[in-house]
C-alpha cells in the first residue's frame, strides 16, 4: 500500500516528493506517516514549504511533529520561521522542549551552540564496560549517535571521548578509565559554526563534543549537520566572491525582489567606482581626441588585468578559507604573486605586442617604427596591468581580513573595477611617454 | 617524554608539525612513533612532503608505513606519487596489499572505486545478533567503521545495511533478518566521486556501501574521505569559475611554473576574445573620432554588464552543483533572470542617467536636450548590457553542460569578455541612434 511504501522510503526522498505536491495533498500524505517518520520528513523540507504546512496543520499534527523533531532541528526551525508562526509553534511544544529550544536559541547566531544537540551518551570513568553498555542499550534509542561515548566527571566536565567499538572490543569487567587517554578535542558552544566544519574535517570525526566556558559538556555536533553548514558557507563565499550579498536561502527559494535586493547594492557600489574610470578617461580627453585609435585597446587592457586579478583573488580566498595558508603568509604570497604576475604579464604583453602589430598591418598600416611603438604601448600596459591585477587580487583578501571583513568580499568585480581605473592610468601614462610625436 | 607526547597527540597535529620541519628531522620523529601511528601521521602529510620522506625512508620504515596504511590511503598515495617512486613503493608492499592496490587503481580516476575501502563488517541474515556481535568483536579492530554493518547473501550481494546501535539494542537471540527492512542506498564503484558527496550528504550517513555492476558489495566509502572530496571539488569549481584551470594540488604546494601553466591558458583565450572588442571599437572609429567623450563611458558600461553576469553565473553554477536546480529548470531560470536582469538594468540605467547628467553639468556643461540625450544613451546602454550580462551569465552554465563541459567553466572573466564585446555594440548602436546630429 501507499502507506507502507511511504514509511519504507527514506525520509529525505519523501520530503523531496512533498516539495512538488500541493499543500493540501502534502498534509494528507503526512497523515499516512508514522509520527517519528513524519517529523524526520518534516526536518528535510525547505523553510518555505515547512512554514506553509505548519500553517495548515491541525494542533495535534503540529504537536506530534514538534515533539518528534530532534532538539537541534527544532532550533533550526525556530531560527527560520516567519514571525506569525513563532508563537503558535512554541506553544505546541511540551514545556521541557520549549525551555530547551529557548536555551539553545540563547547562543549567538551561526554559533556551535545553535548547531549542537543535547542527545548523546555520557558515562563515568569508574563505570565498568558492562554497566556502560547497559546504559547505552537503555538510552541508545534516544540519542543522535552512539558511535562516540563521552566520559564526564562528577561535575559533568568532559574528560574524554571513546569510540563505541573501543567498548565493544574491551573486556566487559574492565573500567571505563582503562580505555581513557584523557586526550580529546572539543568545540566551544560559542565558537563560530565554521570552526565545527574545520575541526570535524581535520580530525575525521563523525561527531564532536561541545563544552561551555567551564568545560562542562553541553552537547555534540554531528557530521551530517556540519556537512550542511559547510555547503551553506561555501555557497555564501561564492556569492560574496561574485560581487553580491549572500542569499539567506537557496536560489530556488529566493523571490525575485529578494534577489534584486541582494544584488543591487554591490552593482551600485561598483557603478559608482566606475565613475573613477569615467573621470580618468576624461583626464586624457586631448590624447583621445588626437588619436581615437588609443581607445580601441582600452577594454582589452583593463579586462586582462581584471582576469589575472580574478584568478589571484579566488586562489587566495580559497586557500585562506581552507587553512591552506594563514594571514601571516602574506609576505610569502606577495613574493610568489609578484613573480607569477610578472611572468603572466610578460607572456601576455609579449603576445599582445605581436598580435596588435599584426592586427594593425592587417588593417592596412605599413610596418614602421610608429607601428612598433603603438604595439609596444599596448604590450607594456598589459605587463603592468596584469601584474597590478595579480597583486591587488592576492593582497586585498588579506587587507579585508585586517579590517575585520570577510576575505571573500574581494570579489572578481571589485578587483576588476579597481584594475579598470588603474589600468587606464597605466595605459595613458605609457602612451603619453612612447607615442609623443607619433600619434599624439 | 617527547616520544609519549608525540604518540598521544592526534596524528593530524603531528603531521602538521612535520610539514614545518626539515626532512632529516622529520624522519627522526617518525622513528619515535608507533607503527600504526606513524602510518596515520603519514596519511595526513601533503603529497610533496610525503614523497620527500618516502625517498629517504629506509626499506624497513617504508614497508612499516605501507603495511599500516588503510587500503584507500595506499590508493590515494599511489595516485599522486611521482613516477620514480612508484616502483619502489609498490615493491615495499606485501603481495596481498599490492594486488589490492592494483585492483583498486583499476577503477577510473575520480571514481567511487578509488575512494572506497574494503575494510567493513559484513554479516549474514541467518546469523543471530550474538554471533554477529562476536564477529564484530573479532574483526572490529581491522575495519574503518563498525557504525554500519552490511548484510550480504551467499553470493556476497548486498541486501541491507544496519546501524550498530540497532544490533546493540536488539535481543541477542534474534536473527539479523528480524532487523532488516531490505531497504538500503548504495553507490556504484564506477560512479563519479561527486556522487558519493551528494549521497552521503543527502542521506546523512557516516558511511555508504559500494557495489559492483552485479550488486556485489565491494567496499564502503566513509564520510571523512567524502568531506575531503567535497572540499577539493569545491576548490576546483571556484578555480574554474575564476577563469583558470583547476590546480592539481593546494595553492601552497603548487610551484610558480605550475601555477603559470594553469593560469596562462585562459588568460590567452580571454585576450584573444578581447580582439573582438578591439575590432568592434575600430568599427566605430569615425564616431569615436567625432566625439572622444563617447569613449569615456565604455569601461563603465561594459563592466556593469560583466558584474551582473558574474553574479548570475555564480548563482546558477552553485545552484546546479548543489542540486538546488536541475538542467530542465532552464526555462524557469530564463524567465526569472530576464525579470531580475530587467529590474537591475532599469535601476542601474536610471541611476546611471542621472549620475552622468550631473557629472557632465559638474564639468561645466549646461543643462540641455543634448546633455539629456547623452546621459540617456549611457542609461539605455546600461539597461541593455546589464540585462544581456544577466542572461548570458545564467544561460551559459546550461549551454556548457549541454556540450558536456563543466558548468563552472562559465567563469566571471568569460562572461565579462562576452559582455564587453556585446556591450560595445549595444552602446554604439544606441549612440548612433540618439546622438546623430548631437555630438556625432
Ligand atoms: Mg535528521
Ligand atoms: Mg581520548
Ligand atoms: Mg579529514
Ligand atoms: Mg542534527
Ligand atoms: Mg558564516
Ligand atoms: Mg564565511
Ligand atoms: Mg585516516
Ligand atoms: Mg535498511
Ligand atoms: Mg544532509
Ligand atoms: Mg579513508
Ligand atoms: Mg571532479
Ligand atoms: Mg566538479
Ligand atoms: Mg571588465
Amino acid at each position: 500500500t501507499l502507506k507502507e511504501v511511504l514509511n519504507d522510503v527514506p525520509a529525505v526522498d519523501v520530503s523531496e516528493l512533498l516539495e512538488e505536491l500541493d499543500n493540501e495533498i502534502a498534509v494528507v500524505i503526512f497523515r499516512l506517516l508514522k509520527k517519528e517518520k513524519a517529523a524526520d520528513v518534516f526536518s528535510y523540507l525547505s523553510t518555505g514549504k515547512g512554514a506553509e504546512l505548519l500553517d495548515i496543520f491541525t494542533a495535534q499534527q503540529l504537536s506530534d511533529v514538534m515533539s518528534n523533531l530532534e532538539p537541534d532541528e527544532r532550533v533550526a526551525l525556530m531560527e527560520e520561521l516567519p514571525g506569525h508562526l513563532t508563537q503558535r509553534v512554541l506553544n505546541s511544544m511540551e514545556k521541557d522542549d520549549r525551555k530547551l529550544v529557548q536555551k539553545l536559541l540563547g547562543y549567538p547566531e551561526e554559533s556551535v551552540g545553535r548547531l549542537m544537540t543535547p542527545r548523546y551518551v555520557k558515562v563515568k570513568k569508574d563505570w565498568t564496560i558492562l554497566k556502560s553498555m547497559e546504559h547505552i542499550r537503555r538510552f541508545g534509542h534516544s540519542v543522535e549517535t552512539v558511535n562516540v561515548i563521552y566520559v564526564v566527571d562528577e561535575k559533568e566536565k568532559l574528560i574524554d571521548d571513546l569510540r563505541l567499538n573501543q567498548l565493544i572490543l574491551a573486556d566487559p569487567e574492565a573500567k571505563i578509565s582503562s580505555l581513557m587517554d584523557e586526550n580529546f578535542e572539543a568545540l566551544s558552544a560559542f565558537d563560530d559554526q565554521e570552526e565545527a566544519v574545520k575541526m570535524l574535517s581535520k580530525y575525521d570525526r563523525v561527531a564532536m563534543p561541545v563544552v561551555d566556558s567551564g568545560g562542562i559538556l553541553v552537547g555534540i555536533v554531528t557530521v551530517d549537520d556540519v556537512i550542511d553548514v559547510a555547503e551553506e558557507e561555501t555557497t555564501e563565499d561564492m556569492q560574496l566572491m561574485a560581487g553580491m550579498d549572500a542569499l539567506d536561502d537557496y536560489y530556488s527559494q529566493t523571490s525575485i525582489s529578494e534577489m534584486v535586493k541582494k544584488r543591487i547594492g554591490w552593482l551600485v557600489i561598483l557603478f559608482m567606482g566606475q565613475m573613477l574610470t569615467v573621470t580618468a578617461m576624461a583626464t586624457y580627453e586631448s590624447a583621445l581626441a588626437a588619436a581615437a585609435v588609443l581607445s580601441f585597446f582600452i577594454p582589452m587592457i583593463i579586462s586582462s588585468g581584471g582576469n589575472s586579478g580574478s584568478q589571484a583573488a579566488t586562489l587566495i580566498i580559497r586557500a585562506l578559507s581552507t587553512d591552506d595558508i594563514n594571514l601571516e603568509d602574506w609576505t610569502k604570497v606577495l613574493k610568489r604573486e609578484f613573480l607569477s604576475g610578472a611572468l603572466l604579464g610578460g607572456l601576455i604583453g609579449l603576445m599582445g605586442s605581436i598580435v596588435i602589430a599584426l592586427w594593425m598591418m592587417y588593417r592596412g598600416e605599413l610596418f614602421s617604427i610608429q607601428l612598433v611603438l603603438q604595439a609596444l604601448t599596448v604590450g607594456c600596459s598589459l605587463v603592468g596591468v596584469v601584474l597590478f591585477g595579480n597583486l591587488s587580487g592576492s593582497m586585498l583578501p588579506f587587507v579585508m581580513t585586517k579590517f575585520g571583513l570577510d576575505p571573500a568580499v574581494t570579489s572578481a568585480p571589485f578587483v576588476a573595477t579597481l584594475v579598470d581605473v588603474t589600468g587606464i592610468i597605466i595605459y595613458f601614462s605609457i602612451a603619453l611617454l612612447l607615442l609623443q610625436g607619433v600619434v599624439l
